[in-house]
């Protein structure tokens, strides 16, 4: 018998084709027995490696203009909501502090879906401190001590360590799945290639339980 | 009874991801139903509009690093051949400009295959005019001839005319597809979806035969 194949989801708050893969996956990966890692991280570092002040959808107008059509059609095709946010991208620093702080409490995937919901579905600003009270609230959490110790330095500290460590892995966009070989996917389009590799992986018995 | 819908397939000799393309198009649109008009542009001038000299594989390494593993995963998936050519990004302008030439005349995507095959599959120079050359031999055409009219002042002026007009309307990378009403597709990865609306809007009458 072997244990449960793997999967680590890396995804940033403010980017639209993570929020189609965070609406989704769970229920993907659970028809495909693999356990999933949710990895909250920032795009921002990342960019500004590549030398990009903001994102490539602000610096290449083209692009941009495409994505939010093609966001679109892929929302609708996937059955979900889309509105295109008022300010882009958002500063989703604050929802990933506090996403990390729950992912060893269990309450990170339905936080996430949350801030994604109330950004492109309920066109709220994720930036806003009361907006993600309000989500942590509804999740029935305490807002106050939850947003203290996301906000504390040890856990600022380990988001940007997580965030150089898979910079280190060769992330440069989100949503990016990693494999427990390491093999990399990027982007909502990719999520069912990692599903596959992840179970694939498992069978052939590299990762035996 | 309506006509049969179109779509729109411009591709670049040198994306990799328009190889992909380029190979399973015609199976897939006549599945659908769909007809095909098979356009090659270049890349070059669609980059420089954005600031690039090259393209962004090479300027962004991790994004590299990335594709040619992508590529090697999904040519393998959709059963295709795939070695990393020796040089990249080759130039296709010859080819381009013989595919241009071809596209009145019916041969148009049997070469493009057999140019990409040399190039993906058989890691050959497409710049190299000899590569052509045995090319347009293999389709029984005169490559003397087809070789001087390509790259004559008239064709070579009507492929930079196609490559500013297709800007216009928006193409910002390849592989690209527009339908009839103007809706654009952009990735080997939106090739299902793009035929999808070309049949979707067909059918609603908008295009009555």
């Amino acid at each position: 018998m072997h244990r449960q194949p793997v999967l680590e989801f890396w995804y940033e708050f403010a980017s639209t084709y993570s929020y189609l893969a965070a609406m989704r996956i769970e229920a993907a990966a659970e028809a495909a027995g693999v356990e999933l890692v949710w990895r909250p991280f920032l795009l921002g570092p990342v960019f500004k490696a590549q030398g990009w002040e903001t994102t490539p959808f602000s610096l290449y107008p083209a692009k941009g203009r495409y994505m939010w059509r093609d966001m679109e059609r892929e929302a609708a095709r996937l059955g979900l909501p889309f509105y295109r946010p008022k300010t882009f991208p958002q500063n989703g620093l604050l929802a990933a502090r506090v996403a990390l702080l729950g992912s060893d409490r269990g309450w990170t995937p339905a936080f996430t879906r949350a801030v994604y919901t109330a950004q492109f579905a309920e066109c709220r600003d994720i930036a806003d401190p009361q907006v993600i009270t309000d989500i942590l609230a509804a999740l029935s959490l305490d807002a106050e001590t939850v947003l203290a110790e996301a906000q504390a330095e040890a856990n600022k500290l380990r988001l940007r360590r997580m965030n150089e460590e898979v910079q280190s892995r060769g992330l440069f966009g989100a949503p990016t799945f990693f494999a427990e070989d390491g093999e990399m996917f990027w982007g909502n389009d990719r999520l069912d290639q990692a599903l596959d590799w992840a179970v694939t992986q498992a069978r052939r018995g590299q990762w035996p339980g």
